[in-house]
Formats: structure tokens, C-alpha cells, sequence
């Protein structure tokens, strides 16, 4: 099962995509895995949103980079597909919950040869009108709150060198 | 690459561990995937302590204990190792990046063959004097949250049986 811990050693964030759309099985995959990450007492928290849509994509971006402080900029670096988190705050464990889902989205878009990049300000994103308006819009209701966007399309850059881990990142007691 | 996705739709929590030791080297291929997870802007804001040593797993699972309010109790289900995972709170992405590493030592467990589970409230363990004690007795200094305990060891049970994905998981925008 080495696969699995090549992958998740060789894995590097990707920042910069081709425009082009992934197939929608390839997006299927890596959704479902996102589904099955661990989660507090089984209680399935978190929530994806898969957007394809170039219109919802480019206005999230937009969104998202005002929130940064930036115009004129992208901060889903070109990716066509957006997969938001998002959980349940009636969970004590909803910001946990999230993050794992999101790490098994990039892990098996990795697996899928896709590239992905965590993007941050989804919590921001969802607590201001507009992202509430979204939510509504699709038919979410409760208290969620954004967790982050796992971006993913087909790498546009060769991935950047894997920097060293950092000295005393591990501390043995035996 | 499917062993990936494979090995993250199989993963399941185990709640009920063998006492034996598992070999250094599964140790270390597990601790070291935790140490490749994504982190916020490359900072690799968390630390593993990696706990072998008998006296320390049982003082820290009595700690856990007293803080679910049980006494008499194993939180950490018999495992003989469990993995610290703190980090650095000078970085707005830490819950998130400890999140990841403690993902990673999940997957990383199940493809090694090695049972795992989350276990909770190593928030409240390193903000009592005991917990930030032994932080400094092991050397390590600065404002450090926990994160969460990965505890692994031999699985001592069948695995649960796979609870479907709730209704409403995942909204597609297309």
C-alpha cells in the first residue's frame, strides 16, 4: 500500500491551472472521497459544493479576492472546478471535520493526477450577504460555516520542489 | 492510482487496539505522512510528539479522561502509541494544518495496515499546568495548541461496518 504514502509525500500544492473542465467522473472520485473523511461521532458535519458552473466560480473568486484586500486577481489560480466546505457549527468538532474532508479531497485529486490548492476566507466568504444568499439560493439551510475551497483542475506548472520538513517537527518519547 | 482512493473510502475508526508494540519502522512512515500535509503559506505550523514510552500513554490517557469527566476509562482505547499533534497559534491557519497532519497519520495507518482513530480534547490537555509541563519537559516552547491524539496500534476488532453517506452530503453547480 505504498501507493498511498507516495502519494501523500510527493502531493504538492498546485498554483497555476489550465482552464480547461475535468471530466465529470474524474470530479465524482474525488468528491466521494471528501465524503468519506473521519468526523466527530459519525455525525458527518461538513458539506461539499462542487462548482462547475464558470459564472458562480468566477464570482466566488471575486468575493474571495476582495475579502484578501485585491482586485484584479484570481485566487483560485485558474482552476475550473471549486469544491467548498463547509459544516455544522452544532458541532464541537465541525472546524476538524472540515479540514479532514479537505484533505482527502487534495489527496485523491493527487491520486487522480489533478492538481489542488487549499484557499482560504471560505468562513469570511459564507458570513458576509452575498455568501448567505448563495447558500439560500442552492437550498442550505442551518448554521454553516466555510471551512475552505479545495480548487482543483489539470496542473498548468510543473508542482513545485518539495521543501524540507522542518528540524523538530517530530518528537520521539519512548 | 485507486489504492488511494480505495484506502480512504475503507479507512474506518478503530475503537478497540491490541497492547502490542507495532514496530519502529511503521512508526516512522506513519509520523513522517503526518509531516507532509498541506500547510498555511509552507509554515509547517504543527509538531508530533510521538508517544511510545508506557508511563507518559498512561498519564495522558488518564488526563483525558479526567477531562471527559470518567474515571476507570481508556479514551485512547488500548493503543499503544499515540500521536501528538499540536500547533503553532502565531499561524491564523493552525487548527486547519494540524487537522491535515492528523488526516495524513490516519490514511498513512490504514495502508500500513494499522489501526487508528482521532481522540478528542488534547485542547483542554495542554492548557492545564500538567499538559504544558510535560511540553517543557520535552523542550518544546511557544504557544502551541493541541490539536488532536491519532492513537494506533493493532486493530483487536473487525472494523464497523460502513455507515452510508448522509442525503444532501454533496450539491453539485453546474
Amino acid at each position: 500500500m505504498s501507493e498511498v504514502l507516495n502519494t501523500i509525500k510527493s502531493r504538492r500544492s498546485t498554483r497555476s491551472f489550465k482552464s480547461d473542465m475535468l471530466p465529470s467522473d474524474i470530479i465524482n472520485s474525488i468528491v466521494e472521497a471528501g465524503t468519506y473523511a473521519a468526523n466527530g461521532r459519525g455525525m458527518q458535519s461538513p458539506i461539499i459544493i462542487a462548482v462547475t458552473n464558470k459564472e458562480l466560480r468566477d464570482k466566488l473568486s471575486a468575493m474571495n479576492a476582495k475579502i484578501m484586500g485585491k482586485t484584479d486577481f484570481d485566487p483560485f489560480y485558474g482552476a475550473p472546478v471549486v469544491l467548498i466546505v463547509l459544516a455544522d457549527k452544532a458541532r464541537p468538532t465541525y472546524v476538524y471535520d472540515g479540514s479532514l474532508v479537505i484533505g482527502n479531497l487534495m489527496l485523491a485529486a493527487e491520486a487522480c493526477g489533478v492538481g489542488s490548492c487549499w484557499i482560504h476566507r471560505a468562513k469570511e466568504e459564507f458570513e458576509s450577504e452575498e455568501g448567505k444568499a448563495i447558500l439560500k439560493s442552492i437550498g442550505i439551510e442551518g448554521d454553516y460555516e466555510g471551512i475552505g475551497h479545495c480548487v482543483i483542475g489539470y496542473k498548468n506548472t510543473e508542482p513545485s520542489k518539495q521543501v524540507p520538513r522542518k528540524d523538530n517537527y517530530v518528537y520521539y518519547i519512548d
